[in-house]
C-alpha cells in the first residue's frame, strides 16, 4: 500500500485581508499548514481556519514564519538559533491553544518561506530547533524538504519526520530545488509536472534539470489552492495518483 | 493558616527594550504575570523570563494584552467577544509552549491593562472568555479583581479563581477601584497603604474613599517592582504580613 | 456652474495583500484618499498608487488612520489630542514625500475609519489637529463629513475645507449619518440612492430617515470601487449628475 | 578654520519605552539623527525629540531604518532598490512633517543599522536611493561612512554629502570599519580613541588595524550618549578638539 499526504498553506490572511485559498481546497488536501500570526494569520483567522479543517477532516499543522508581515516572511532574516527556536515555539503554542478549543491536536510543524529555506539547509540550526520543539511535544511530525539537512537532523533527533516534494519545481542533481532565479526552475507544463510527481511518488526518483536521476523520499506533496487553476491541478494530481492505487491520508496515520 | 500570593507583571520589554522589573523582584513575589507579545513581551524575553521564574521558584502566569504595542495595551479597543477570546488563547498558548520547554506549567491567567479593565466589568464577556479558555486548560487559575464581575463569572463557570487586591489604590463603597482620574485614587502614604493591605488581608475589609467599610476577598496582592522604591515597598508588605503570621505561597498551592 | 468631486479610498493593501479597488475606479474618481501605512498601505503600495493617480490625472489625498492594521483602523482608540495630531502629521508627511517624487502635491486630507468618526464629532480635537496640520501646509484641503463639527472647526481655523456626502447612507434629522446598527442605515435600493445624491447635490437637501428634510452642503461624493457593482454604481452617479449639468473636477479647482 | 559636526542617534524609543539618550547629550552634539518609526521611534517621540533639538539648537536629521522593531533594524533584510528607496522616503517625509510644525527643516539623512551597512557598500543601491531622495529635497545633506561607496555615489549625483567617522572603531587598510566580530574592532582604551579622532580630524589619516595608514575625510563624528560614560567620552572628544582649534558646528553651515 502506498500512502501519501497532500499539504497546503492556509489561513494566510490578516485582519481585513482574506486568506488566499479557495474553500474547495479543504476537500482536496489531507493536511493544512496554518499561518500563526508572524508572516500572516491572526488569532481570528486561525480560529476560523481550524474550524474549516475540522469540518473537512483535514489535519492541522503549524506554519510559523519570520516576524515580517510586510515581507510575508519571504525575506531572509539574521536570527540566532535561540531566536529561531523561540519564534517557532511561540507560534506553535499559539496555534495549539486555538486548535485545542476545536478539540484538534497539532499533527505537524512546517516552517514558512525564508524561515523554511534557512532551516532546511542548516543542520545545526535544524537540530537546535528540533531539540527545543520536542520538549514541547515529542509526538509532533516535522515536515520538511525531502532529503534536506533538516530531515537528517530530524532522524538524528529521533522525532517523527515527513518528506515533502513539490510537483511543479525542478530538482538538481543533489536533490535540491532549483532556485527560482534559474530558468526552468518552475515547471509550467502541467503534464510534465504530473509526470514528475508520478515518478517521485511511485518510483522514488526524479529527473533532474541536468538530465540525471536522483532518489527522493516522499510522504507529502505540497500543493497550492489559491486560484482555480492551482486547485484544478491539485485535484488532477490526486486523481492521477489515486488511479495508480495511491491512497491519500494525513501524515499521522502512516508516518 | 492564612496564605497569600504576591503577583507582579514581568517581561514587559520588547526587542532591544528591556523589561522594567528589577531582578530582586523575583525573590519577593510568588507568582509572575509574563507579557505575551501583544502589549509587550516577545518570544526571547518570554523565554528569558521563564528562566528567571524557574530559578527563583516563582510560578508563571500568562499576561495577555490587546494588540497595541504602541499604546502598551492601555488603550480601550472595540473587540468582539470572539476576538477577545482568540487574543487571549493565542497569547496563553504562545507562553505555554515556551514555559513547557522550561518544564513549567502555566499556573494562572491575568489579563493586562485595558483588556483587564474591560473584562473585569463585563460579566458576559468574562463568561465567554472563561468558557473558551477552560476548553484549553481546566486547571488554570483565573486571577482577577477582587469581587468583580469576572470573579462571579469564574465561580459560575466553576473554574479555579483568585481575587487580587491593590495595596496603593483606594476603593469605593461598591468595592471597586477608584478611577485614577479622581483625587485620592492612588495612596501615596506608604504607611496608609500598608494599613490598607493589613486590613484587607487579615480582616477582609477595606475603608473606602467615602469612609465606609466594604468586604474584600484576597488571594493575591498585586505589586510593582520596576524601581527601587516600589521594590522596597513590596518587600515591606511582605515583611509586615509575615510578622502577622501570613504565609506567602503561589496561588496553586491554596486556591 | 455646479462642480463636484468624486473621492474614494485607495491603496488599502499591505505587503502581499493587494488593495481592494478595481483599476477602472481611477477613471471615475477625481480625488483619491491614499492609505498611509497605519490602518493599511505601505511605502511600496503608496508609491505604486501615486503612480496610478498620476497616470489617471486623479488628485492625491492623505488618508491617515489609527495604528491598528489588525483592526483596519476601524476600532475606536483612546488617543490624546497630541497623539492624534502626531499620527496624522506622520502619515501625511510620509505620503507627501512619496507623492513629491511623482511631482504631485497632496491636495487634501481625509481621516480614516474610527479616526474619521472620532474627529468629525469632536470640535476641540478637530481644532487641535487642524492647527497642527496647517503649520505644515496651509493650502491643504480638509475633507470631512458635511455639516460636522470638523467642518465648523475648519472654518474657524480658516483653512480650505470640503464637505463630503455619502450616496448610500441614510441621514437623520440633525444631518448626521444614521448608525449602521440601525435598520435602514444603508440604502440598498440603487435608484433611491441616486435620488438622494441628486437631491443633495442639486437642491442641497436630504430626506431624513425620520421623513423630514435637512440642508446639506456638498463638495465631494464618497464612493466605493472595490467590486464591480460598487464601481457600476459610482459610474451611474457620475453619469446621472453629468446629465444634470454637474461638472466633475478635483476639489482644488473649486474649493 | 576646521569645522566639525558631532552627530548622535536619538529618539530611539517606542510607545512606553523611553529613548536611550541622556538629556545632556543635546548640549554636546550639533546634529541629531532622529529615529522615524520603523526600527524605533514613534510620532509622539519624534515630536518630543524635535522639541528637544529645537531648544538645544541641534540640527535635525532623519534616521530611517528597516521595518523591524523587534530586531531594532539591525538585521539584514532582502529589499529591492525600490523598496529601500520607498522605506527611506516614507520615514524622511514623516519626520519632515513633524519637524516642520517645530519650524525646523531636516538638515540631513543618515540611514540606520543594517540599512546603513547595506547602502554604504552598494554603489548602485546608493545611487538609486539618492536619485529618489533628491527629487524630494535637493538641499538635503547625505551623511554616510567616510570614503564609502555611498559617499562616491553622492558625489556622482551632485548632492550635498558629509563623511562621518567613528572614534572608537578600528579601521582596516581599505579605510573600512573592522567588523565587530574581529578582535580589536572596538577601541576600548579611551586615550587611544581620542588619539584616533585627533589624527583623523586634524591630519586626515587613521592608523589601521594592520598598522598602515589610510586617508579619511571627516565632516562629522558619530558619538553615543546613552550612558554616563559614553556621554563623558563625547564631551572629552569635543573638549580635546576644541583645544586644537576645531570649531563644532552643524553640517549645514560648512558642507
Amino acid at each position: 500500500m502506498r500512502y501519501i499526504d497532500l499539504n497546503s498553506d492556509v489561513g494566510e490572511g490578516f485582519g481585513q485581508y482574506n486568506s488566499f485559498e479557495k474553500n474547495e481546497l479543504y476537500n482536496t488536501i489531507t493536511s493544512a499548514n496554518i499561518a500563526c500570526g508572524y508572516h500572516s494569520g491572526d488569532p481570528n483567522i486561525m480560529d476560523y481556519t481550524c474550524g474549516l479543517c475540522n469540518k473537512a477532516m483535514v489535519e492541522i499543522g503549524a506554519h510559523p514564519g519570520f516576524p515580517d508581515l510586510l515581507g510575508f516572511g519571504r525575506r531572509k532574516m539574521d536570527v540566532s538559533f535561540n531566536e529561531a527556536a523561540n519564534y517557532c515555539l511561540y507560534q506553535l503554542g499559539a496555534l495549539n491553544a486555538i486548535a485545542k478549543t476545536h478539540k484538534k491536536k497539532i499533527q505537524h510543524l512546517k516552517l514558512h518561506g525564508a524561515f523554511y529555506n534557512m532551516v532546511m539547509k542548516d543542520y545545526k540550526l535544524s537540530q537546535y530547533i528540533i531539540k527545543r520543539v520536542k520538549e514541547l511535544d515529542n509526538n509532533l511530525i516535522f515536515l520538511g524538504l525531502s532529503n534536506s539537512n533538516f530531515i537528517s537532523a530530524c532522524k538524528e533527533e529521533k522525532v517523527r519526520v515527513a518528506n515533502e516534494i513539490f510537483a511543479d519545481r525542478a530538482y538538481d542533481k543533489d536533490g535540491n530545488l532549483v532556485s527560482r532565479k534559474i530558468p526552468g526552475a518552475v515547471i509550467i507544463d502541467k503534464t510534465k509536472a504530473i509526470d514528475q510527481v508520478k515518478n517521485i511518488v511511485l518510483y522514488g526518483e526524479v529527473k533532474t534539470i541536468e538530465g540525471s536521476k536522483v532518489k527522493l523520499n516522499t510522504d507529502s506533496i505540497c500543493i497550492h489552492g489559491d486560484n482555480k487553476e492551482a486547485l484544478d491541478f491539485a485535484q488532477e494530481i490526486r486523481r492521477v495518483l489515486e488511479g495508480e492505487g495511491v491512497i491519500f491520508k494525513p501524515l499521522k496515520s502512516f508516518v
